[in-house]
């Protein structure tokens, strides 16, 4: 089940001398470079950072093992920041809008979100029992770094849970850490995998973790660009499809929950021009990638996405009137279809790039294995045999 | 308790000199008339209609009398009319925003208003058992003079229940009065009380009905205005708040119900360019200036509440992009104000202007008696000696 | 591309004599008997019917040929009625929740469900523009038999546009219509395809209509049904897939559509006992049943789900205390599952079921041919080859 | 303006003679001892501990004073934490439901409530940048005592701003204030005024905070309990009603705002069998209750509100059948009037029993004048001169 040795089967060699720049990054396979059939065409990075001024960090705690002691480890997890206009402009707001699909959850400033249609300051992502830390933080460096538009903030914080490998109950993500995130933020490839919230989760029983994936509109419909990040942390092994293909069906050794319990969050951007009730479309497109997968959203799970705009630089501003541009709903359609492609495969992407963990109780999470599951995809002929980006 | 002939005391008399251009085209005095007291300052007519392009239409169905003989009557009931850019562009859409209060009540077309944003075609308002071909009779005006944005139309239709007094399970709105509301919309002063959708209502245990009222911002707010109707149904005697003033309590005979069995519609008109969300925040301000005159929203009641924007004329396009102007929610305090205090005045106006009417069976419900009401206003020190508009 | 001759191929004729009972009731193959896969148990209808005391009823217009005249034809359209607890107690309420995932439609009445997590009555579909006189008839129709709960009613209503086959700017419904589909509604199988408010509708582009599954829990998941309706009317080809295969891109020809016009409606029963904000879940999960087939949920699509509990006949009661049962939230996710599940297989039983149509101004829309559909499913390894229930 | 030496005028002290317990306990008197008249039979506390197994406590940071020092002070703060079923069953869950007037504010947990209609553990009140200390040491203080029903939790708590008096930007409240909130909570009297949460709040440009009020509906009515708790912390000084007098614009002196930038967080606890979108129906309802005080929602007010339900014990069970007990919708109107009224004389008696406070840069915010609040309410004949509970 692990992949540490194996895995660079000759096939997966082969994929490997046609990576793509991101997958080259970081030294791995992405989930096209696997033969696995996307719709629709990615940006340049296939990362959020394809939506220009989107940039993101990871503050990712890997340290000790063994057995679990409630407050000294063995701790794997993590922050993960990204920033709709960068560092730069960090307080500079964006139109947003957001959607639970199930919300066994925590998505922090929701509620001015919704209210304002504007959201000020990074998306954050981390474990369940450190979303109170982040926030913290996150306004901890607005006071040191000049504050928004208003006295107060708001920070968006999201989480899912890592228990299973990691010390959840010791709260080891510290402010330090967020700041680490939010100050490591770039533009350029976005690490996958086991970094940042992602550390220690798990999806479809397989290690799960970050993804990223974008969509590029071709000129006709806009030229636009879809990025979005999941941190994926939901789903039995059964339930998982890829690319239509009953995977999880096929790969079903290994299970690691009796019942499910995890979580997703997909954070979406664009640069075309929404409004936030548009922009909550977007957000609510996010379910139908996640379905593509298999995920029925159990009980247990926190499904909860926001998606933001960068267009309309000026769209927080407080005095005076602002001028904006709105794309029509009569041509949303291009960026639905983009937004439920990117979902998809930034989860596949995640799975793919997610190495195996051993974390706490000496439990062992293994990634999903690329050769079998060229095999599998290879079986319902849905393999692309000469893969590439 | 009827007010026929009585209610023309000498201090109704010396108010009537003072009547506002609205209040003179109906021949009737309106609340500030009577010398209530409100906050803020009215538009020139005190009307929705004073938001410009906003125009009223109402169709009013009053015959028979005596016992009720389901399928022919006694008739008391009707249909209004609310046109945001009037007849001349009918089809050009406005960005609207919604929100339930307390749901027995139906107002079709929201779903769409919701999700897009935009509210194309007319506000109407009826009894609960026409909504129905109230709205399908909106359709056939469109085919008839020619359709909107899509080949399907989704008209707003709302309803209050006027089966006290009227036959109303014998569906007497038909088509034709319908399109008579819309034919007959114009600006200018709007007609108040037992006229169109309001015909047949009572609120707060009086004869209830439609009412009016309208703010406007000074320049340095923007100069905006923000006009409200409302067809009120709603409320228990003893819960009345005129002004603060406990009027339920003093004037407590001549009651109706012994469980509350009504609604309000209410709808907000504003030429301040704000966007749905925006106005999603105005239909939930509507809530505080019915909780003023003392709405518990009763679980019979259907408080539903529509506030649109006749600003940004191109909102509806849908190709290319569309350039719009947005009012910061920082500066939208005045306008909250304005909304809440133009729906308490609506109300009070429907009362004011509501006469006695016998509908069903005999049924009497009596119209809030004006000279008593100045003097309950007067006990509590809250009558404006010298009203004028 | 017409099927009315060619598709009883050997291979359907060899899954025809193993065809379930619904399909031999209606003497054609359903989904599961041309051998698509789908995940979980139906129940012995593979209907909504399975849930007891759920019963429905269609009515069906088809007349005349050749050109549009509006008023005049051709009609291709109709009524569907389901009635959560049957004729005999058609007022008796039941437990509900809704759902919107794009909100381009109309679902009446949805706001008091909202409200008071009940719903009276039935739920009715038919064409968009005939939605007010459906909903004024049902109300006809409770006058007629004795009124529920309170003395007005707000009837659940919704719709999808059929104005490409049918003359939809004729109003060809009529009370008549609606008293049909109520009072011929029964349990048993149900009709699908080209029947009820189903019959002038368009699914990727394929003929669709109405569809139905059903799926049964096992005794240790509690042994509830979860039964589906859909009216299917939404997609383009290429995003179709079936059972994870992209048959859109495969059967690539006879297009309707240069953009999206359609619309899908989802009725979800069940017999679990669960509360309002439970049953939303489940109308939110229709959403990935849907999703698994393809669709991106576009701008053009009224997209709107409810779910019922026909558990609890005491849920209406309006004195006293209601005693209730209630199924755990940790024990929902067999049910979300099977929602997912059996709505993923009553759209496709939708298509499969639909005959090739002609309509207004002489347009055909051809059926998903079943045995070029089997070949495709092959060509993936995803045809069970000796298909049976 | 200021209240410690002067106010204690002889009709005060008259009044304190017929001090409710309530306000004994506290050695001041609360807003019906002043002679405010309030509609309604409050409980014997007239608090929302009069709703039995809720408990109270509260955590009071007072210290330092002159210039402000971010980081060191002065602090006026503090926690206050509201336990639905008290500190022996922390962990048993209780249906709720929750609203947003406006959503310029934060309450974490509330996604969860949404999708389950359960909360577990309390509802917590801060300041706006200590949501997050709060919402982990909740966490921590669970981990300590034994976990609730699921692996992760999903902590209550919300905030208003203290910014004016208080040096929030230095992060004050720490843990351990969170656990003697939660540890010191218990039942009787409630504490009101410049304690816990609201210890630096501001209500109306007096001084604000915590405020409590109780309703007790007859045998007939089911003889519930209704209870609210306040941290109040909004509005301007013109806008103010007290029983309806515009008490506001009748003491104008001494103003602290240009602009509203308050919240207000209402806690609503009732014994009646309600359900959870029954539980939200009162949470609406609060804004009604606010609406009366001449609230209207300002842009920068974080205005939300929770409602739960103490009955039902097993509502949260996890495995088996839950059996339930509903109130009916039918007999919720008197549940909906104790809340409004509960709400509104909660703000009141926050203002009555909150202190002149001097903080951060020597700023004083003076308290509500008794004296001189008696001598308006007596101009508009609105004294009940002869006050007692």
């Amino acid at each position: 089940m692990t992949r540490s040795a194996g895995w660079l089967s000759l096939s997966v060699l082969a994929a490997l001398c046609l990576l793509s720049p991101a997958a080259r990054a970081q030294n791995k396979p992405r989930a096209r470079d696997l033969g696995i059939p996307f719709d629709g065409t990615a940006g340049p990075l296939n990362a959020i950072t394809d939506v220009r001024g989107v940039e993101v960090g990871h503050s990712t705690l890997i340290s000790g093992e063994g057995k679990r002691q409630v407050g000294f480890g063995p701790i794997r997890t993590g922050v993960t920041a990204i920033l709709p206009r960068g560092q730069q402009s960090s307080s500079e707001q964006v139109f947003a809008g957001w959607f639970s699909l199930n919300g066994n959850g925590e998505m922090t400033g929701t509620t001015w979100v919704e209210e304002s249609g504007l959201m000020e300051g990074p998306v954050m992502i981390t474990n369940t029992h450190s979303v109170g830390t982040v926030r913290d933080a996150v306004i901890a460096w607005w006071v040191k770094h000049g504050q928004g538009n208003q006295p107060w903030s708001l920070p968006v914080v999201a989480e899912t849970w890592d228990g299973y490998l990691n010390d959840i109950n010791g709260f080891h993500v510290k402010p330090q850490h967020v700041f680490e995130a939010l100050e490591g933020a770039g533009s350029g490839p976005v690490a996958e995998g086991n970094v940042g919230g992602g550390t220690g989760m798990i999806c479809h029983e397989f290690k799960g973790g970050i993804g990223t994936a974008s969509r590029k509109l071709d000129e006709k419909q806009g030229g636009y660009t879809v990025g979005v990040v999941v941190q994926c942390n939901y789903g039995l092994r059964h339930q998982l499809r890829i690319a239509g293909v009953p995977v999880g069906r096929e790969i079903s050794e290994n299970l690691v929950w009796s019942a499910e319990t995890g979580s997703i969050i997909v954070v979406v951007a664009t640069d075309a021009p929404l409004l936030p009730q548009q922009l909550k479309r977007l957000a609510r497109r996010a379910s139908l990638g996640l379905a593509r997968n298999g995920s029925i959203s159990g009980n247990g799970s926190g499904d909860i996405f926001i998606a933001f705009s960068t267009a309309n630089p000026g769209a927080g501003n407080s005095t005076g009137l602002v001028q904006l541009t709105m794309l029509p709903n009569d041509r949303m359609n291009p960026i639905f279809e983009a937004t439920v492609q990117a979902t998809e495969e930034a989860i596949i992407n995640a799975l793919v790039a997610a190495d195996t963990m051993t974390g706490a109780d000496n439990r062992t999470v293994g990634a999903l294995p690329h050769e079998r599951l060229r095999q599998v995809l290879r079986k319902y002929n849905r393999l692309r045999e000469a893969a590439k980006n």
